[in-house]
Parts: C-alpha cells; structure tokens; sequence
C-alpha cells in the first residue's frame, strides 16, 4: 500500500487572513468571551424586504436549474441597474456569477494561461490571492499608500511592473481593504494604460453603493474607450447586505471574453435560483435604503476613524468609500497582535477580532504594522470596540517592552 | 492601442456536451416548436416539502455569509444523513460545496498539480472535462462498454493507465451517463488500485438514491480501507430534485486533503445560507418521497428503455441507476443528428432535444453512435419523446441514404 498525499498547490492555497484566525476565535468563545468581530465584512444592515418579497413570491414547485448565464429576470434587473449609473449593457454583457470571488476566478481564467501576470495594487483584498492560485497566476503588486489615501501612484510606477507575460490588471474601487475610491482621473489612467498594452482591466466594484462624503464611485465601464479592455466584477453581497446570496455578476462588452466566462460558468451549470429570483426583486429597493445605510457608515467609520486616530502612534486616513479601515500602529506586530486577542486579552470579557494586514500585501514585509477593520456593527458597538482597541494596543506594547 | 485577447486556456474550455446545443434550441422555440429536452438531468420531480418548509421558517433579517466549512445545522445533517447509509462520519469529515462541480474542482485542486494525470472511466459525466480543463490536469480514460451494461473492465485494464503523473481515480456511481451501478466488488476493486498506487479515489455519488431493481449503490467510503484514498462528491441537486439549491458536500477522512478542500473553500467565503438552511430541512424527508420517486424512475426508464430498443438498429441496456441511458444509433452521426432534431425536425410541430455521445468520451470516435437521454419527465411525455424519436431516426436515415 502507497500513502496518498495531497498536491502542493493544494498544500499551499493561500491561507485568507479575515478568515484564518477563525479557530482561535472559536476556541475562546468556548471560554464564554465575547468577540466583537471586525475581521470579517459581514454587516449587520438588515437585507431589503424586497428580497423576503421575491422568496415569498416565488412559487415554482421544482427548484430547477437556471440558466447558466443566469435567470432572464435577473440579467434584466441587472441591466436595469446599471442604466441608472449610466452604464450601458445590455442582457448579452452579462453573465450571473455565484459571487465576486467566482467572478474573479472566471475573469482570470478567460484572460491569463498558467504563469501569466496579473498587476494589483497593494494592499488588495486577500481573497485574490487564493484566487490566484486556483488560476496558477503570479500577482506583481505595486504599492499604494496611506499617506496617499491609497491613490494610484504615477503612471510610470504602474508601468513599469508591464512584463510580456502581464494580461490584465485587477483593482477594486470603492476599495478594500483601503476604502479609497479612485477618482474619474485614476479610472481613465487606467484605462489608458490597459488599452497602450493590450491588457484586460478587470475592475471589482462590489462596493459601488458606498462612496461618502460627496463622492462617486467611477466604473470601469464609463470611461470611453474601454469596450474591449474592461471588465466589471460585481456581487449583490454588499450592494443588498446579502452576503449569504452568493450572486453577482461579471460585465464587459467584449465579446470572446464573455463567450469564456459563459463557457466556464457553464461548466458548473448555475448559480442559485431561489437567491436569483430574489435578489433580482431587490431592483425595487427604494432608494432611501441606500441614502440610509451610507449615513450609518458614515457614522461608524467616523467613531473609527476617531477612535484609533486618538491612540498613540496609530495612523489611520478616512476612507471615502466601502465600509473598511487600514490602520497602521506603529511598532506592533499586527499578526501576533490579533492573535493575541483572541487567545489572551479580554476587557471586561470582551475582545476584537481584526484582520492583520500582511495578508492584504504582495511585497515581503510591507503591512507588519497595519490591521484592516470592517466598521460593519451599529455605532455604540464600534465605540465599543475602539475603546477594546485602545486598550489592547496599550496593555500589548506595555508587555513588548 | 493594442489589441487585448482571451486567454488559450478562455477560449479552450470544453463545451458542455449537454447545454450546447441550447442557441439552436432557442431559435428553433422562437418558431413555435415545442422541444422535449431530454438532453439534461433537469427532473420534473417536485422539490420535498420539507424544503419550501426550511425557506419559510428561516427568520434571520441579515443573509449573512455561512461559514466556508457550511452551517453547522447543515452538516449536522449531512453526517446523519450518511449515518444512515452505514457510512461513519463526523462534522470534520465534511465541507460544503456549491455543486457537485465545485466539489470536483477542489478534489482535483486539491489531488493534482498542473499537468497531472486522473483516471476517469469513459464514458464520463460531460462537464467533468471543463473542470479538468480549469484545474489544468490531464483524463486518461479506460473504456466501458454497452455490451458490459458499463461496468469496469478487468484490473490490468485500468491499472495499465496508470503512469507517474497519475495522482486520482475519479469514477461515478450510480454512473451519469451510463446509469451503471457499481457492484461493491467494482468499488473493492478501485480502492484497492487507489491504495496499491497511491491514487485518490474520487466518488462522484450524487445519484445515490437512484438504485432500481432491487440494487444499492456502495460508496467509497462503505469500503474498507479507504479512510486516506476516499473521497466522496456529493449534491442536493439530484436527492432532493433541488438542482437550483446549488449545494452538496466533500467527504472524507483524509485530514490533509480535507484541510486543502476548506481553504479553498475559505477563498470563495461560503456557499448560499437560504438553500443551506432549507436543505438541512430535508434530512426530514420521509421515505415514502424517494420510494414513490424511485418507482416513477423505473416507470420512465422502462418506456425509454423499450421505445428505443423497439427501434431498428438502436442498442439500448437497461440501466439500474440514474436516470440516463445511453443508447447506441447505428450508423448515425448523433452530433449531426442532434443538431437536425433541432433546426429541422419536428412531428406535430414538436421534437426532442438530447446529448449526443461523443462528448461524453475522450477517445477520439467513440460515442459518435451513441446518445444520452435523460428520462425527467412523466411517462406520458417520455412515451411522446420516444415516438418522436423512432420517427426522427427514421426520417434522418432516409436522408442519408
């Protein structure tokens, strides 16, 4: 008899760091403390009645399969949608994906063969990077930073990481985990700079809803000229607070791009009918919901903001859009840190649970001193939390010197 | 400007053998035809009760992410569900997957690197080939016949298939296409080669309700000695006719391999939590449900079964599980014919829609005879579909001639 033994890629799938402190969590609740858990962006804004609505209203007696480009009203709804933000699709630029993370996979698939690069801006959301390596892709990062609020560097810093291998560049805006939404000016550079290189733009605006302050969220697909390069990824998760729905959808006008993603999804047949008949009835969202939910953020991020801006040494922007902060505390460890509150501080039988930040970077060393925090709880919480916060960092640094 | 193209791998991925045909069926539906399709395992069977049960009582006001590993009422209800079947599991021997597809790419993810070998017995569930293709590993097929009702060939056949590269075994039973039901002495047989050769033994299972004549499935796992080989593939889609819930489960006792399976898992966030919950609904699915569905299968597949037999040089066994038969056309190109039924066909205005067999092999000319037919829908319709094809293969012979 011969052992089996697992591949190594399987062994090496990038271990996501808003999820990978989970056991430790789990353990200490069992000790009956209480986390309040920032890691993770699962908000406690209640999904639209709309949804409860299309789940109510959906009497088919077989829960069938959908189609694999996804239901007829559902796309529609979708079209709908990105008229009002005047995008202009049309049902065959859409292709329905069982959340952001698929759309990714596909986009990376249709775009890249084995060995390709993909540029990203650091620091990125972690996720891409197991993504990534499902795709056999190699990521090369060029760095954003706060003190730039995570803007685009200049052109030729983005450039410059172009090597004959590079097939797309992959961003998020509004973004996360920085919350910087670039401007129409960082879009078009963009743009201009996928089309001088014959690149694909692939651009993750899952978080299109959340930009404050008076700014917009500016698409890929409203930059003229972008027809072939640019390619919308987007998810109902956050748009809807229905994280559970697992549905978006990935949009371009290019059409042997999405023959491919249409292929690929076919492959696994369809995304969810039930969240599609529901999620598709959210298109009657009124548009107080949204006006709402950004005030509320608005509010929680500015306690944030406050909160970690008051501690000694922490360095912290405010984000105009998403609902995530990037902290930089300076001189601490952020990996051992947010180990160490889960498994050894407590105030009041209470802790945090953050997301270090070397997860969110490409580069060896750069995000040692940073933590991203989802501000995704009702404001008396997150105060809460910032006081846990404060207090931890001093008790933390107090035991490191 | 430079002109931006899809990838090798983007504009390679397999065509689904099953869906496409679906644009000619489309068209051919804008002129009024009725098509009986025949070409997907889409049942007419309606989803348990206990399902739309499961729906109404889920009373959280956030849809927020399911745990990538799946809610604990879920997999609490997959390990007695399993129990059930003889098959000892625990909660740490399950992760929940979106499909049996997604299921398939993170066992042959988690099984393979890059340009490994699998060993798959053709013929072969169609859409396996795109996740081969996603995952980038290579099938190399053993041959099953119609002849032996599909069953495995003698040891040395499949055993000389093996090379350094082979890392997987990946069969499924109840068979898709084929309806074969493995005996316990075939899945003995595999599992020992698995172990003789270090292979993983990936059991696609999610026909494991469909067993007729007095047959039982055996799954991997009921096999002694597979605690580090086994892995079982699972899904809703088929036991509950709920092929829209999107959901089933990885299966095994392999901790490595189980440890690869959740971090991909991790990366993708979680499976949908309104089809989880309401799925977790149906572990209370009395038996009487799949009783009276498994006699309306047997019902179905006898009239298929004998209306294609009936037909002059049509070869057709009666297979024991599923609720597909392969059946072989003498003499008929069935791509050719497939297509015809489609854009030419019609007999009162009505024609069928099936999968030819071609799609289903990797052997470059086999199934080009053969076609797949899946038996969904009530026996009056399945008798229909049978007339309409005797008359079709009559009708496209005369042509050929």
């Amino acid at each position: 008899m011969q052992s089996v033994s697992v591949s190594t890629r399987g062994k090496n799938v990038p271990k996501s760091a808003i999820r990978k402190l989970i056991p430790f969590a789990k353990e200490r609740e069992k000790t009956g403390v209480k986390i309040i858990k920032l890691n993770i962006g699962q908000p406690d804004i209640e999904t639209p009645e709309e949804f409860w609505q299309g789940v109510r209203d959906f009497k088919e007696r077989v829960l069938a399969y959908a189609p694999s480009e996804g239901r007829a009203e559902l796309v529609k709804s979708f079209v709908t949608y990105y008229n009002k933000y005047g995008i202009t699709v049309t049902t065959s630029d859409i292709v329905v994906i069982m959340g952001g993370i698929e759309g990714i996979l596909f986009a990376l698939l249709a775009a890249t063969d084995p060995g390709d690069e993909v540029i990203v801006a650091e620091p990125y959301y972690s996720n891409y990077l197991g993504v990534a390596a499902m795709a056999q892709v190699n990521f090369v990062a060029f760095t954003t930073t706060a003190e730039n609020g995570y803007h685009l560097p200049a052109r030729e810093e983005i450039v410059k990481k172009i090597t004959p291998r590079t097939k797309a560049v992959l961003i998020s805006s509004p973004g996360n985990p920085t919350g910087c939404v670039y401007t129409r000016k960082e879009m078009e550079l963009l743009a201009s700079i996928a089309n001088e290189h014959g690149l694909f733009l692939i651009s993750d605006e899952v978080y299109r809803e959340f930009a404050y302050d008076g700014e917009e969220a500016t698409s890929v697909m409203q930059i003229p000229g972008t027809e072939q390069c640019g390619i919308i990824i987007d998810s109902v998760s956050k748009r809807y607070s229905a994280c559970g729905a697992r549905l978006g959808c990935v949009v371009s006008k290019n059409k042997e791009f999405m023959a491919s993603v249409l292929s690929l999804a076919t492959v696994r047949l369809s995304a969810g009918t039930l969240d599609q008949v529901a999620i598709a009835n959210c298109i009657n969202t009124p548009d107080a919901y949204f006006e709402k939910v950004r005030k509320e953020y608005v509010e929680r991020r500015d306690i944030v903001v406050k909160g970690l801006s008051a501690i000694p040494g922490v360095v912290c922007p405010s984000p105009k859009g998403a609902f995530y902060v990037m902290a930089k505390i300076k001189g601490v460890d952020t990996e051992e840190f947010a180990k160490w509150l889960l498994t050894d501080f407590a105030d009041n039988n209470e802790t945090v649970m953050i997301a270090p930040g070397a997860g969110f970077y490409a580069t060896p060393g750069l995000g040692r001193d940073e933590i991203r925090i989802a501000y995704v709880f009702k404001a008396p919480v997150m105060k809460r939390a910032m006081e846990i916060l404060a207090q931890a960092i001093q008790t933390f640094r107090s035991l490191k010197k």
